[in-house]
C-alpha cells in the first residue's frame, strides 16, 4: 500500500461558533489530514506537542489506525489556537494564537517513514517545507498547503517549494495574494506556472476549483448541509480525502484526480458537521460511499 | 412552437465597473430574459418606456427575433437604473433609481401573446405578477422573480403567487430573507415547500442550487470567466437560459431541467463578459453549444 506521509501541526482549538463554544478541543492540520485520510490508505503523522497534550487525543488519532510513531512530545505547551465563526461562518477570526512548543517545529521524521509514497506538507514555514523534502529521494507525490504569512513573508521560499510538488491547495484569498490576480482563473494559471502538476483553489461552502496543465480541469460546488456546525480543519481534511484517494486509487492522471475532488468535498463535509473531529468518530467506510454517490448525482447533468 | 412571454422591464443603466462607467446603455429584465431567451424559442415581451426611448435600443431587441409588440410607449421617461460594481463585482450598489414610467407599470397583453406557453413574471410587484396571471387560463408553465422590497413588504402576495408558479428564481440573499433560514438547504426547502415545482437559488460566481419536491436536485457552479466585465443582468440572462432550453426542449422532467440550469449559467456566463446585452450581438448558436459541452466536461467527474 501506498502510505502517506503528513507533516503539520497537532494542535488544542478553541472554537466559538453560533451554536457554541468549544475549548481546548483535538485541532491541528496534520490531525484533520491523517484522521481523513486514513479512511482510505495507511497515513503516518509527524507534529510535536507539548506535555500537557491529552493522552487520549494522541489515542484517538491512532485509533484511526493513524502511525503516530512521529508525534514528539517536547518540554512546553501544545500549540493553541483560539477563533471565532460567531460573525461568519465562512471564515474565522483569529482571537489568539500561541505557537509554543510548535514554534521551532524541527520535524523529526522516523526512519520507517521514509519510505511513503505520499507526502502532505501543512501549513508550517516554507523553508521547513523544503527542508523536509530535501531529506527524500525523488519519486514522491507531494502535496503542499500554505497561508497568507508566508506568501507576504517568504515569497521565494515558496516559489522554490512550487517547484516540487505535485499538488497546491490555497483557499481563494491565498491564490489572489500569492498571484497578485483578483481572477481565480488567472490566479489558478498563474500557480501552475510554477511548477506543480495540479493547483486546488478552495472556496469554502462554494466548493472548489481544480487546475491541470493547460486547462481548468474541474469545478466542484461543495456537499450541501442542513447543519454547519464548525468550518475548523475543513481545508486540510479535504486535502487529507483527495490525497487518501489517490495514493489508495494508486494512479494519477485526469480522471483519478477529478473523482479524488469529489471524495476531498466529501470528507470535509463531514468534518464541518460537528466540532473537532467528532464527526469521524463511529463514521464508516459505507457512509463515505454513500455521500458520494449523492453528491455525484447531485453534481452531474 | 412554445413561445415565452416574459413581463418586466425594459431600462436605461448607467453602470460603474471597475472597468469603466457606460450611461444609458440598453437594461432591464424583459431585455435581458428574452434577448436570452431567443436563442432557445420565440419570445414575445412586454414592457414600457418613455418617449426619450432610442429607437435603436428597440430596434435591438427585435433583431433577435422577439416580439416587441406589448413594448408600449408612454409619456414621460424611461426607467433608469444606476448600479456601481466599483468595490464588489459580485454585489451591485445602487446609486440611483429612477422608476419613470414604470412606476405605474400596468402590462397591457396583446391578444396573440395570451397563447404563450411558458411566462416569465420578471421582478415586478406581486400583486401585479397575480394580476397578470389572472389573465391567463390554466396549463403555462410560469416561472417569477422577485426581490427584497417584496419580500418585505408584500409577504402575502409572494406567498400567493408561490402557489401559482413553476420555477421560482431568487439569489441567496433574498431565499435566505423570504424562508428567515441562514441554511440554504433549509431556505430552499421552505420555498418550496410555499408551492413552486423547482426554486432555484442563484448565487452569482458561485453557480446555483436546484431544488425540486423532495429532494435537492443539482447544484452547479457557475463557468469560470477570464473576463469578468458587467454582472448587471446575468440572473434574468439565467433564467431566460433556463426557461428558453425547457420551452424548446418541450418536456420539463428532472432531467431536463438539469440540463436548463446548465444552459442558464452558459447563457449568464456570456453576459458578464460586456456591458449590457453587447456580447450577444454576433453570437452564434455554435458558441453557446460548444460552452455548453466545455462547461459539461468541466463539472462531470
Amino acid at each position: 500500500m501506498n502510505e502517506i506521509l503528513v507533516i503539520g501541526s497537532v494542535a488544542l482549538d478553541t472554537i466559538a461558533t453560533p451554536v457554541g463554544v468549544n475549548k481546548d478541543v483535538l485541532g491541528g492540520s496534520a490531525t484533520y489530514f491523517s484522521i481523513s485520510s486514513s479512511f482510505f490508505t495507511g497515513v503516518n503523522l509527524v507534529a510535536t506537542v507539548g506535555e500537557d497534550f491529552p493522552k487520549k487525543h494522541s489515542s484517538l488519532i491512532k485509533s484511526f489506525g493513524v502511525n503516530i510513531d512521529g508525534l514528539e512530545t517536547k518540554k512546553g505547551k501544545t500549540f493553541r489556537w483560539h477563533g471565532s465563526y460567531v460573525d461568519d461562518l465562512n471564515c474565522a477570526k483569529t482571537i489568539d494564537t500561541q505557537l509554543n512548543v510548535f514554534a521551532d517545529f524541527k520535524p523529526n521524521i522516523p526512519r520507517s517513514f521514509l519510505d511513503s509514497k505520499f507526502i502532505f506538507l501543512a501549513n508550517i514555514d516554507p523553508d521547513q517545507q523544503l527542508f523536509i523534502l530535501n531529506k527524500f529521494k525523488h519519486g514522491q507525490v507531494i502535496g503542499c498547503d500554505s497561508m497568507n504569512y508566508w506568501i507576504q513573508n517568504k515569497r521565494s521560499s515558496l516559489e522554490k517549494l512550487m517547484k516540487k510538488v505535485n499538488f497546491v491547495f490555497l483557499n481563494d484569498a491565498e491564490a489572489r495574494l500569492f498571484s497578485e490576480e483578483s481572477n481565480i482563473l488567472k490566479a489558478g494559471r498563474y500557480l501552475l506556472s510554477l511548477g506543480p502538476e495540479y493547483v486546488i483553489i478552495k472556496r469554502g461552502e462554494y466548493g472548489a476549483v481544480l487546475f491541470a496543465k493547460d486547462s481548468i480541469l474541474s469545478l466542484t460546488p461543495a456537499y450541501l448541509l442542513e447543519t454547519v456546525c464548525d468550518p475548523t480543519g475543513a481545508g486540510d481534511t479535504f486535502a487529507g480525502g483527495l490525497m487518501g484517494y489517490l495514493s489508495k486509487a494508486d494512479r494519477i492522471n485526469d480522471a483519478a484526480v477529478q473523482k479524488a475532488l469529489l471524495y476531498g468535498s466529501v470528507m470535509a463535509s463531514f468534518t464541518v458537521e460537528d466540532f473537532s473531529v467528532n464527526r469521524f468518530l463511529g463514521l464508516k467506510k459505507k457512509n463515505i460511499e454513500d455521500r458520494y454517490k449523492k453528491f455525484r448525482m447531485l453534481t452531474m447533468a
